[in-house]
């Protein structure tokens, strides 16, 4: 019972968001998923101060790993649960100044084609002011 | 004394390799700062379980955080101290799984560019192995 | 009379569209600017066997041509007409196979983010059948 | 006899230098490929006012073609030449202003990772004061 591989990749995402729980990565970096629907899916992160950089403003590092996050559960809403795949290459631009003050991000993330092997998709990164912080677009594999 | 900003970036970046201390970033990843020289930074990096993915991999974000320091310390080296920049784009190839047992990971940064307002960089990350785990390049804006 | 610095970015580009001018190269590739607001540009693009690679499929060159005139046209819709820009970066995924057969395309661009010095702007090329072919992004800085 | 299929990507490539045949692409936009060996390719350049953007710049998706022409000959030094393979990412830095004047451009082409399905490489153009222009990345896929 509970044959996690008759899952498809949203009734997964859905069982993530039910239980609070995304992966190692997403804990450590105070990220959860929030929703997910065909192509499309929503996360949110609470920076702090913890995950500055030197120059005392949040890492790029940490924008790309909820970019990441989001353009792989997008693209895992086109997938089966059992699929592996991964990202082969991912995009970032850093469009303004983020400090832990800034406060709660949503980052959707959203399929822009979905091949056989092949996906692609795109991500933006909104304050709580809904301004833009970060774009991206990424590319995943689908492994056999 | 101990004027901060009379240091050239580079003066600077020796500063944190021999006080251990890179960012809050750098320690929650356990990275580190190892060695800089003229548009060249290397950055070490001990990936753990702390940083998985869904898929009990390395999480892309990781590696973005080593390629954005390296990439970040080597443009410094071009810069005085106290000259503010930032990453306006960041661009990674993952070419191979990295898992918790890969170990110690090192990451060459290197300059191809550099203006007065706008550096472009390269890095690449290699394992123990000296085998490719992902490259990247990114454009940083100098402020003001 | 008719003093283009006087101009702004949209009113410039409306004269293109006039007088079904674009650029050298947007001749040589037969590509034609067809609609400007602000933040957005449409342009479209006649392929053709002259434009093929050795593998007998339209050039990524060619797609990159017509992303990059619909990105850079809708960032100047941001801008007065007598203030320099250019692409500093650029980034495109090609998502289907393109050959002279699939016929007329349509490239849209789309401001994300306008700001001072640096612009960034998506763009998608698609197909007679509503398809999409291609993504891309790209940064812009205006020069003083 | 001459039985294309049999020859390996290099042998393929070093007849299209003797030939001196790219492609139709690449005759139209006055490029040759120079020289090969394993995982590098060399192309050159010709720019002219016919390739000029609405700026009188060398328009960015000249230099994208040249780039994405080196990437694919490096990648194809990998492949047996009965192999299908195509650009699925190409991502470009534009470092400096590039005019007519100018003059002849090199591009070379360097593999980075050569998986089974998935090759990835660089490319860097300079001109003939051997100063950087531009710089890029690619990522390809072998079709089965």
């Amino acid at each position: 019972m509970n044959d996690s591989a008759a899952l498809s990749g949203i009734e997964y995402l859905q069982g993530l968001i039910r239980d609070r729980t995304l992966s190692p990565m997403g804990a450590a970096m105070k990220m959860a998923l929030v929703a997910v629907s065909d192509g499309r899916a929503e996360v949110e992160a609470f920076p702090s101060e913890k995950f500055y950089n030197q120059q005392r403003r949040i890492h790029g590092g940490y924008l790309a790993t909820l970019l990441d996050t989001a353009l792989g559960c997008a693209v895992q809403t086109k997938l089966a649960q059992n699929v592996g795949y991964g990202t082969i290459e991912l995009k970032i631009n850093y469009v303004r100044k983020l400090v832990a003050e800034t406060g709660r991000l949503v980052c959707v993330g959203t399929v822009l084609h979905a091949g056989r092997t092949m996906l692609t998709a795109e991500a933006k990164v909104a304050g709580p002011d809904g301004k833009l912080y970060a774009h991206g677009t990424g590319t995943f594999l689908v492994y056999p």
